[in-house]
């Protein structure tokens, strides 16, 4: 029973994505989708190991590796209940030198690190448990969750007790909620139609395949020239009908007039969110361009540093469909922090997926928002992307264009080990 | 004169401080002041070498060198006169690498290192032209200065037409300011008296030394305890009688409401101004603090991510005082643009100093902004701290509260050859 951390193993792990121009976009001509991943060993005798992961893309997952190990260590040692038992105290744990601090404050390459080791503490929680995170959480009295966020920069905008209200409100519905979603899934969209690096004829024939497949939403990117992105999205219009919608993604490549003009050189095709028109910290442009384009939504929160950030776009009314990252912010903590301060204001959380191993873990957190938080499904979806998930011991499921949730227990995040065996960068067979 | 980059030699830099607790803040108990250094070394028979750094609190250091080393292969090879003759390309180029742009974008550990190198290349620049970095951007015309700046995420607040225009309003009097400078120096303020590790005895000794010595402006460290603090403002405001300046800094450890508390609990101090109250990340917080603790002013920006968020604080009205970073914005060129975005709004430019190095670089940065963008000295001063300065080859020189204008070539970057050996971290002699 005093199982602790007793080694820490990290892997670079980059799948040759810029090969196919698979993640094409504007901001991203050819990524090479990377994990910088992290395995909690410890002396368990049923839970040996646990894993976590962030995202990049591709030159400088060498830099989240290293700092994953010098936040990992500070878990060392600990005793594998008592991070279960204290999962906000185990986040707040692993961001609490203050030395580090200096390098961001909680942004940037240390903070993609500390969300792999968070995200593998909750690894490690759902597998002492038996549950799969979302399960975890969906059980967790309200206090409990409260208890997950750090809320000193966010009280000002939701305190810790309405943030309990709120909970407590959605707490009779659970059961139900959590039925519906095992038997029918939590709804999804496809951006595997619309890379930008693709050609007019793919992007056709990968729109007609994705309706057939029966997904009602699909997004394209777009932002590099307008002429042509009026073009693609004419074709996509016209193969997915009036009825479905269609979301268009510039990542970040605007300025915030050029991105109002650019959805009005748009907007006939009846864009239902437009996604990172600018800057990604820029809260007040993004309420600028929300202000300029409605009924369109804005929609950001990939690049979204922490939830202070994601606080300010909430009160400045700067988004109306909030895209938090699994990675991005500090693991399933913050994530939890961003679903409340999104709640609050009614505004739909439709997480960022993708990359490596993104949609294994954003299903956990929406079906726990539909379950526990918002206990809304209205405008919210969570992002598809059919891209690697044959490396996971638990790949998405998804059926008639929704995530089937899982069952294993854990967070979805274990790769097989031939695949960190032949993906590690730069020694694995893929590479070498 | 087709010298080029030829090398790259990078220093994991650092100073023991946290044994005397010099620097000790509510947020930082104990920081061991580093560099993450850089030199680029080129062919070029009369300017071997150039230098760069990033100041850091000691941990994670290694992390920042490690970035660094990827940011400046980017400029191996690169032609010295090319560089120096487009330092705005020089720095977008170092910036432009698309995989490592989801880092960031544009903040943290990537962004620290890359205003190391970006530094080494004004410091390149100026010792090329024979020039201090202050004179060499001082003696640019209009035109070349709004060419160092990427105005992507900016121009819906300034665009480059109208900081032309900014610019050459303050053209006529450039060189009576620069004479009056060269006679005066720069005005000045200390923090070295008020750091949180003090005890009172230190601590009212600390002030009485600063007014013997000729400083009208002094600040100290707050946050902790409120009790505490107004104690020690009690002694500091005693010492320094009512007509010098008090300023205090929380170091960020308030969430908004309890900054706003925390200043009433310090108001009759008479507080000139109120340093990082809160997250730094916080626009609309630092908005509310500033409509409640007026006329104390706001003061942020030494975790100031880039421009972007310096824009949107100046868009809202949430900070009186600049404090800008030579480090943490990436490099001059960006430190460029946040003088710009501040003099269009009327806001003082105070930069943030200390750490290591800081003071060296930000004078430049100041006498600048005086010379040829702001053209005032009007609540204008650059921080100052007694630490470190024996490491420069051309250390800051301060006579009577006022930074004297280097004249040395280059960005004043420069530690001796014996300090990057002693204190080279983990083998120098001071660590091993």
């Amino acid at each position: 029973m005093n199982a602790r951390i007793v080694d820490i193993e990290t892997v670079d792990l980059r799948f040759p994505t810029s090969r196919e121009l698979d993640g094409s976009d504007a901001m991203n001509p050819a990524p090479d989708y990377s994990a910088a991943y992290v395995v909690l060993h410890t002396d368990h005798p049923e839970v040996p190991e646990a894993h976590g992961f962030t995202f990049t893309c591709g030159r400088g997952n060498e830099l989240v590796v290293a700092a994953i190990r010098v936040v990992a260590e500070r878990a060392r040692g600990m005793a594998v209940q008592e991070i279960a038992d204290d999962l906000g105290g185990f986040a707040r744990h692993l961001a609490a030198d203050s030395q580090l601090r200096w390098l961001g404050p909680d942004k940037g390459v240390l903070h993609l690190a500390t969300a792999a080791v968070v995200n593998a503490g909750w690894d490690l929680a759902g597998r002492l448990a038996g549950k799969p995170v979302w399960k975890l959480l969906a059980d967790m009295p309200p206090e409990a969750i409260v208890d997950l966020v750090d809320w000193r920069y966010l009280r000002d905008e939701l305190s810790p007790g309405a943030a309990l209200d709120l909970l407590k409100r959605a707490e009779p519905g659970r059961a139900e909620r959590e039925a519906e979603l095992l038997h029918r899934g939590y709804p999804a969209y496809t951006t595997s139609a619309g890379w930008l690096g693709y050609d007019d004829a793919k992007l056709r024939r990968l729109c007609e395949q994705a309706v057939a497949d029966g997904w009602d939403s699909i997004k394209l990117k777009v932002g590099a020239d307008l002429a042509d992105d009026q073009r693609r999205c004419a074709i996509a219009r016209e193969v997915i009908g009036p009825d479905r919608k269609l979301m268009i993604d510039a990542n970040q490549t605007l300025g915030v007039d050029e991105a109002i003009n650019w959805h009005r050189g748009l907007a006939e095709y009846d864009i239902h969110w437009f996604e990172e028109p600018t800057s990604p910290d820029d809260v007040l442009g993004h309420a600028a361009i929300q202000r300029a384009i409605g009924p369109t939504r804005v929609a950001t929160g990939e690049h979204g540093q922490n939830a202070v950030l994601f606080k300010q776009f909430l009160q400045a009314g700067a988004l109306g469909i909030c895209q938090l990252d699994a990675c991005r912010l500090a693991g399933v903590n913050e994530a939890v922090a961003v679903l409340l301060l999104s709640a609050a204001r009614g505004v739909p959380v439709c997480p960022h997926a993708g990359g490596v191993g993104l949609c294994e873990l954003v299903q956990h957190l929406s079906i726990f928002d539909y379950i526990a938080v918002s206990g809304s499904l209205e405008n919210r979806m969570v992002e598809y992307v059919d891209h690697l998930h044959e490396h996971f011991l638990d790949p998405v499921r998804v059926r008639e264009a929704h995530y089937l949730p899982p069952q294993r227990p854990g967070y979805s995040a274990e790769i097989h080990r031939e695949s960190l065996r032949r993906f590690s960068f730069p020694d694995g067979a893929e590479w070498a």
